[in-house]
């Protein structure tokens, strides 16, 4: 099950901290200008933010509504290479027979599935541009690591040994030409949510929306000390920060949810998610990998919490 | 036919009682204020809660489209879920078939319906959290069951045993080739419909977000009164409560929305569509289940009416 | 062709003929209270109705979108239906073959094409819960009638039929393995476009949701007078009244858009689009069934005209 | 290509010809009012017609979406039929094959994809309501026109005669049962993509919406000259038919995007897409159709240039 | 993998420069006119100008979120073109094999995945308007491109080959008819997503809208120092800068992202994207290509920086 621990408050105050600061003595400055030298024609209409707030929440709902796509996306991938993991399996186990019987087809569909499982765990580690082999000890035989070094894209070297497993089992007579089809398709389907999210990864969000958000958001919460101070007096203060913590933290969002696999608590829970593809595929196999999976949850928990 | 009753008003209602008491007394008292103690001062210019709003809808916007559009995919999962169940009774119905005449088949077609069935309780109850088996009695026999037991997701057990009984139907010559490609491919898309709807349960919508909606709706809140005791006097109590209690509504409504599968009567209605396939299914059998029917039915009764 | 018939603006109005009513006397008491007994007080500033206004646009805006989706989703469905029941009579056709000739392929292909316009008929009318076979006089023989009353969903049964057809055809060597697989393919479509339209009929619009938009309606009409008043005086009753309307039109829209299989004058125009199906089906047939076209024609114009 | 030409602003401006008339003979009215007869309580606080500004802004908005989504899946679907012609041009190509050489298959070869290019043609042209073989000259032979002559819809007739030809194809051994079913699947996608336009084509956007938005366009720029003439005086003028010409010209647009096959500049441009295909194909055939290609060009141009 | 070098604030900056530079002639205009002339009957009240912005946030919020849905579609077009490009490397090295061994059927692999790197380059060149065999020296022979020089759309020309080349396989029994099939329909994914880009490089976004998201720009900016001089004076000018600039700056970002393929800095990365599937697809056949690769690194690098 993927995990649904929330974000601690204080972790996502903590991502705001200096803007908050400055912020506030910014504010405070304000409240002191206009208190003690009497500048009381620095207070403008509060029409005058409004308009200025109109253009950011455009901006923002905008941004929020992209990077909640692109989030939403990447999570629908990965669900994606849950189900194929799982058709593979089951393909792999209802297709392949060797009408004499032997150990060998039960080898090699033991060989197929454990890949498929190092599969979704490289695919996830480069996708974080981390080491692609963590983890998956005792899924890859020394031949197969050594085949996919030979790759820049080592889960597109995964899906090669797949394929050319597959054009084994058709030449030994284990599976027939529709069932290689078939198979075949199922590892389109994972070579598409693989492109996809190298696709998400790969592709920055226009770099000038954020900043033309972000530039707003500035001039917003400069004009907006000006705005309250007539009516507040020196409550200005706290709905300044409140105003403002509320826009930095949306802002602060959409950047965390717009690139979902920065190795970031805030990621898709990629690791996880192989994780629940290991235990599918291993129940599947009908063996217990009960020790090593152990030992991986261990490795690999620090990258891991789930939240936002 | 899934149910169409409404949600009573007093359930609505009773979902933001204790909110609606403490702005009740919180206007109350702002009220009392202005007027005993002569505080003519603390009227603010309607102005500024607009600012608070304008983001406030902003964030109650993206939330009420993106938890309605978690409810309806989940909605819409379910029902692929109706059509490929009955797409795969035809294709057992229509495709299997022994050159031999004789009862074997029969009692194949029967026990693989059976299943379908089964598996679409035990997906609704295993999403739900509760025991996956409850309302299969008669559907899967004794085997299966352990068969089950020895995965951790029940539906994908029951999803292997439809894959293994097509390898068995292929063997024996009950079904030629093309047709078990085309009938893994339905349970391909069953395997997908699945995925879906476990990718819904287990992704929290971002958690950050509904803190600052939440915490942007008090802040609105607080502000209103202040706002609109200068032009209503003692009216703005039932003002402020009509504002906070319809926000605070909305705000109910995506919460529940977001999370279809929480055995909330607001759920998606997944024992209801089982039921329809059920019935579908056992039409197609031509048998009359009418008894167990109904037994189930009773059982499931509390955890169903759908509403919102 | 579908019909381009508008909505006559008298049928438009008298749906918020009673809601008119209330709100003109509503706003000339108003206005009286105002003029009569120098209640000048009750005038309240245009700021505050446009807060609640802002609350209402939301909604309002969501809701226009979700319903012209769902309005927009069945109209594709049933495009759909048009498009698969097109293709089924072209494979039929061109699909099923006796290598001997004979009479007997020619009338399976008839027996086959006119079940398929049977279908699209009762689909639509079980889908407005009227007679599903109404209309269907001509296209289903004795038995097919006999087969389908066993089923609570007519349509389902009789894509058991098509599926029967085809197990037949195949026995009898007038298709290839090939192309029954295909043809079930086409069923299957057939069967995701109705279950689709079952979802849009069987789900409804989050009931909470159609009670806030209504309840803050309510609350800005009733401010409205109030906000106006002290402008326009008396010219403030044309101006609520119109306001009023506009709202209350775009709310009831939403409601008839949301739900499109009701039977109404406003539904997805089915028997129209069954029609054209008939149409096209039987000219790929190349006989002429105009004498019982003709006869359908009127007995299903009542039900039929297409607006909004 | 598809052209690029830009739509003349005469062009645009034309079509709001008579309403900016009105609205400047109206706004001259006001100010002579306002002036000439000292009415200065004819002005309105600006806050009123921002109410009904907003309304009008969430109904534009949302007509401008759905029709720009109609006018885009226009688009898509004609984008669709040229990929698919291509497919179909690159299947015939490659798939159909006389073991025993011969001129018969070249022939076929070419009948089959001239019948497509002409196809295109009196698809687009049956969608606009104009006789739809006018450009196909040369590449349909006379049986092939009488047989569409007894179909109400010319296009299904085409693919009926494709799929005839497959048939044949098979019966001969030109093609294999797996070439005939994916050709048959290509066919259907130009199906589906046909059915798409004509489902564009008859359904009427929801006139509700259009008639409300005209009706809170018309309340808006009514009340828009006694907001300004306070502030303005005489400016108010050019002000007024400004902000109305743009609101005017935004709906124009939207209802010319939500109808894009009605013969109009602003349509989708089949005839343009029509000869992008057959120039693809018949360089496919590797013949030169130069000739007839001029011709068809000039007798079409009227119908075509592309704009909005 | 692809750039994500930001593009350069100088370089945002400059597009807008000689707007910007009218913009502050223009303010510094009023500005001068307010404080020398005692014009104090120039300035209006902010609400005028906030009418006019309303409708261009309804503008600019469409325009912008068309826009990006324009560019992220080229994106995901070409994330789809590196998939099936994978699946087809993949597809041809395990599926077409020769029973009797021999050097013929590597050298057609070899041949049939080089063709489908210079179809990667040569189809973002023609979409650019650029010739477009640069940087496919060495993955073509003199015959292909011989070939492909007969036809005005290159890239369909190669895909032409590919299913040539397919058919000779079938012939020779290098690959079996399924296997046919199944090559054929990556082909055919191929073509849709050419179709695609196709279509959007050469649909132009509605010119009206465009017109009038410029023209309401106009409009407000022009409104905004008469609005702003009241309350600022001479600050006027750097607001109506940063307002202006920011408005600008999103118009110009919506016109860049729509036309996604025009041999701008800002285009979708195409030759990037082309490069890694070179990388890939020559890492599939086992071969160092590194020197050409390097030699085509450059000869591209000036059309290639990938920001917004």
């Amino acid at each position: 099950m993927l995990l649904k621990e929330n974000i601690p408050v204080r972790y996502v105050l903590g991502k705001i901290k200096k803007e908050v600061i400055v912020v506030t003595i910014y504010s405070i400055l304000v409240a002191i200008l206009y208190r003690n030298f009497h500048f009381s024609q620095i207070s403008i209409p509060i029409a005058v933010p409004t308009i200025v707030g109109t253009v950011l929440s455009l901006l923002l709902a905008f941004r929020s509504n992209q990077a909640y796509d692109r989030w939403w996306e990447a999570r629908t991938l990965w669900g994606a290479i849950v189900n194929d993991s799982r058709t593979l399996g089951r393909q792999i186990l209802s297709f392949v027979d060797d009408p004499y019987g032997g150990e060998e087809v039960e080898k090699f569909q033991e060989r197929f599935i454990k890949r498929q499982m190092a599969w979704s765990y490289s695919l996830g580690q480069s996708l974080r541009k981390i080491s692609p082999f963590i983890g998956t000890e005792g899924l890859l035989n020394r031949e197969e690591i050594e085949f996919a070094r030979r790759y820049s894209n080592k889960p597109v070297a995964l899906l090669e040994l797949h394929a050319a497993d597959l054009r084994l089992a058709l030449k030994r007579g284990w599976i027939n030409e529709y069932q290689q089809v078939q198979l075949d398709r199922t590892l389109t389907n994972l070579c598409d949510a693989m492109g996809g999210c190298e696709r998400i990864k790969n592709t920055v969000f226009p770099v000038t929306y954020s900043l033309y958000t972000h530039f707003s958001l500035i001039v917003f919460i400069s004009m907006l000390p000006f705005g309250l101070i007539e009516y507040f007096g020196i409550m200005e203060i706290p709905l300044v920060i409140a105003i403002a913590s509320l826009l930095l933290l949306i802002e602060k969002m959409s950047i965390h949810l717009q690139d979902p696999f920065e190795n970031k608590p805030t990621d898709t829970p990629v690791t996880t998610i192989a994780k629940t593809i290991e235990r599918d595929l291993t129940q599947m196999l009908k063996q217990s990998h009960l020790v090593e999976e152990t030992k991986r949850l261990e490795s690999a928990t620090k990258a891991e919490y789930y939240i936002l």
